[in-house]
């Protein structure tokens, strides 16, 4: 029995009309086919506290951490706040590393996108964001870079994301997110994929 | 009339009995006499969201940026959590920056220390914080860097910082955070202080 290759997607941002939120729809209509993205959302994780951590892992968490287990690979789309990610993006990940010795990141594949509203944002964001990958033991996707700038003009009236090399970038950032993680498991539970073009 | 040098200091932890918390205890006690110590949880800041912002300012994020207007200089304990700071520290601040044009940190000085269980913890943390404290047109204290490492060694059964060396970093520290404020403020306000030995 063969599958897709799951998965698993977040933004860091809770606001509803969030652009790093439409980046995760834009993304999931330029999957390679063999692969599936589920979006999930970090709003209901609290802010990290030890002391609660010793009474029980809240259930929101418990889900955000099985839900990141279940899936092959992660994709993170962030802001840019003050040359960093977001406190509350930040946040959750230091959940999803817990307790001592869980660390649901563990080993798994990710990529990054941003959306901005100006011309650079997102690129010290995605810098520290990546250390910090590398720290969880994940295998971070560093080619190509993409940063949906002045984002507000890259989406119509119905939120479809528009740019085409915006769109181009994503796919094939998308692509080597999930050829990453082929290789990386060397499973041969995949759904074979047809060669990408190269351009 | 001349005043003394007033530091707002909190720690990025919400723990109750954490480490950095005493930190900020211990460095109540080793500040230049021209200077003073106000110390602050960050307990009560909620999750940063700009659909709430948009709404109005939360109380407690209200009065944390009123205490950091207030000060003269900052003063941040950190431990390190997945080779950063903690996703409650960066979302503090970035409630502390907002709304857009009243970042309440703009150029005021600011000193950063770390509290480790192990031999190395901190020095991560403080190199991604430095970068956003940098961003927020902040002023940097750079030396020395002060990390208490195997930190649950130094301290006595009556939470009191017995180690000699980490006393001795703290106060210079301290000595030119207040030395720093003096000079970018060029203030004639301040009390006087009589000038630091050499070692």
């Amino acid at each position: 029995m063969t599958r897709p290759v799951k998965i698993l997607a977040f933004a860091g941002s809770l606001r509803k009309n969030s652009y790093n939120k439409l980046l995760l729809q834009a993304a999931a209509k330029l999957l390679p086919a063999s692969a599936q993205l589920e979006i999930v959302g970090i709003d209901g994780i609290p802010l990290y506290d030890q002391d609660t951590e010793v009474l029980g892992i809240p259930q929101s968490v418990k889900r955000f951490k099985e839900n990141i287990e279940s899936a092959d690979a992660i994709l993170i789309t962030t802001p840019e706040y003050n040359h960093s990610f977001p406190g509350v993006l930040k946040n959750a990940i230091d959940w999803a590393s817990r307790p001592y010795g869980h660390n649901s990141f563990n080993g798994k594949p990710v990529a990054v996108m941003s959306a901005a509203p100006g011309l650079f944002g997102g690129v010290s964001a995605q810098d520290q964001l990546k250390q910090v990958l590398v720290a969880l033991n994940m295998h971070v996707v560093a080619q190509p870079a993409v940063i949906v700038t002045s984002v507000h003009e890259k989406f119509d009236i119905n939120y479809e994301l528009v740019d085409a090399d915006a769109k181009q970038f994503m796919k094939q950032l998308l692509a080597n997110l999930v050829d990453l993680t082929r290789r990386i498991t060397q499973s041969e539970e995949w759904l074979q994929e047809a060669p990408l073009s190269t351009q």
